[in-house]
């Protein structure tokens, strides 16, 4: 029995998840470490504090960003029966990855404080290095779904997590190409294409999907987290 | 069947509320990080650790107000059946306003060691602000639910929500109001209101609601969590 | 109905152990934070790593401390059916209390570093608070169960939590005494009864009940965590 | 009835499985906490970042040594039906030097920027200490299993634990092997040791069995997390 001996590899997702959403919280928090009182002369806070308005950028930004993650990452599970090892180590390398977004977000912050444009540069170039492998490692997550059907649900599209694909590597390239403009242009072009990516992806996120065709009655009854009863 | 298809993009709220623990959790717990052993010479410790005492009370109002802020997330969340993409993001606009706390906290408390009351009137502006963000976002996220009763749970009384919002609002002018306050007057009047503000809430928050009318048998059986079973 | 309105202000105890779960992994995760890399001349990282001694030391005081408050915190809450407004905020007194922890044990490592004798006795007289405080919160926290035993699940025998507070009571006693003791006679004797004070609560730990007779068949069936049935 | 007796000592793994899965996330997420934007002159940023590489080498190779135990925790607690006051310590030691790892990996990571060959054979010498010690706190749960067949699910083979005993052993010896190589040799060998062990615990995980034999239907059915049923 080959599909017996198969499913003997596999395992419930819900340990996984709850893993998941544990380093996520705690790393979407870890941006707000980066927001202390400013060290300033006496009656000066006020300005100080003004002056730290690239931290508050970043910690938009980033937190946007984290959250589309977490939604996305939401959005995907819901449609996974059981996870094998390909896809636990594919789900902790977006762990690994997204747990490097506060780096680059306080690099960022940091060289926009004391404005030297050479660094401004190599910061906005790290933050797309980081943002394009983010997105490097969904495509991962999409394809070694797309290439195991029998890991998601049965109510789900067979062809759902191949057309989820190309988002990812859209991302990729984006975030790249940022890189290379915040480089070559002004970091300020790559900041603004920082800003408006984790829009583009929450727009179009299918956490909440408005098909119902390969879904059937919805995801709310079939996305209890830990419990969720395996499709068929 | 309209009612169909916006059930397809819904999602359970299960994921949502681990979430969120996991985030208040580790933002409660910031707030002790300031709490270090104090920079003293040998045989001063006794006066530096007495001289930290805005630090203690700044923790103690802090902490106070995030598990009031996690008891009335708690009760909202009792009552909710499912989540759609807008109250979500109303979620995680909450979750983005109570990660700040820990700053401002830290800000009073670094200005009342130094003392400078130009700087004092600064910090308590700059909580007085974060205060009232994170009443509008409740504001937001009661708002939803009021105008989406589908989302709540079938026992729960329609006007529920939308009479939690007046709540929310007396917070955003109390907030604001503290810290004109404390910038016109003095930064102690801000400070008291501080306290006094989640002491209020605690008070009347909804967590163990005392009208049963509109709950049937309490909620006591509806609450369990991620795997709550939606009303009806 | 008194019962009836009685049960509407109780809930589930289900999101008040995720978030005690949350917080208390977070706290004993806070003490490492401590274990640094030692600053230190090249060469001379041996020296300087020995040097640390007594962090070390505080270390695995302070997470044997935090790992019996867990198994004491699971096995009140094994028996726990709901819990009502004053068990919430009783729960959230000994979750403030706890987090306090990592602080009085980071003092006693520095002070154990510098070696002034005074700072010590404050050192171990701040951490006989700290742990005196925390029993107390435990006392509140068994004394609100003892005086409502419709809040325990019906297997449990009523005088269960009345027979808890002595326990309790004794640690605010015995952490008292040795912050006094390690004022008057030596700091060490103080950190020795704070070492030997965990073991002691971790030997008579209720979490694993040696008394089947009032718990009948015992309480592996009745702690399935957020989902536990509640008895009866 | 001494079955009924015993059982009455023992507990749900859920709450524990919980707990460590917090533990486990927060801990692999402090591992980031050593990438900060590092301290350079202006316009010295890109050089600083690539002066930096021990700490990301490092970021990845405790990154993927955590996941390993993670993975490998996963798997023994699928096997797990209820836990004894013996199991519940077994499983803090875990947690405890494990929680350790980010400290040598940022002792390395230090000695390697600053390049003091003594240092570095110290740093290598205390990573392969905690490795050692946490394989022993992996053998000691192991070993606690194994004398305790009552604890594992019924549908768990009884030597299964006792045939994961050499694994956890030969971890203990290889990673002094390494210490004591990395001391005599060359740090190098050490470093190099330390990042193919993970790698050979990945590969030999029995997260996912591939020996259905003494699984039956495999463990896709029986590892539900918190609220698992206990095999028959």
């Amino acid at each position: 029995m080959p599909k017996q001996e198969s499913k003997a590899t596999r395992s419930d997702p819900g340990r996984a998840v709850a893993f998941s959403d544990a380093i996520i919280a705690i790393v979407i928090t870890l941006l707000v470490l980066d927001l202390r009182p400013p060290e300033a002369e006496p009656g000066e806070l006020l300005t100080a504090l003004l002056g730290e308005w690239p931290t508050y950028l970043a910690y938009a930004a980033s937190y946007t960003y984290l959250a589309v993650i977490w939604l996305n990452h939401k959005a995907a599970f819901t449609r996974i029966g059981e996870m094998d090892r390909g896809l636990q180590w594919a789900n902790l390398g977006i762990l690994a990855t997204l747990a490097l977004v506060p780096w680059p977000t306080a690099v960022i912050a940091e060289t926009a404080r004391t404005g030297n444009l050479e660094d401004e540069k190599v910061a906005v170039a790290l933050y797309a290095i980081v943002g394009a492998l983010l997105c490097m490692s969904f495509l991962v997550f999409f394809s070694h779904l797309a290439r195991h059907p029998d890991l998601t649900k049965e109510e789900v599209d067979d062809s759902y997590f191949a057309r989820e694909r190309p988002r990812a590597l859209i991302g990729v390239v984006l975030y790249l190409a940022a890189g290379v403009a915040g480089v070559l242009i002004h970091p300020l072009v790559a900041s603004v294409i920082f800003l408006l990516l984790p829009a583009f992806y929450g727009l179009t996120s299918h956490g909440f999907d408005q098909r119902p065709a390969f879904l059937g009655g919805g995801d709310s009854d079939n996305s209890g987290g830990d419990g969720a009863p395996k499709g068929g």
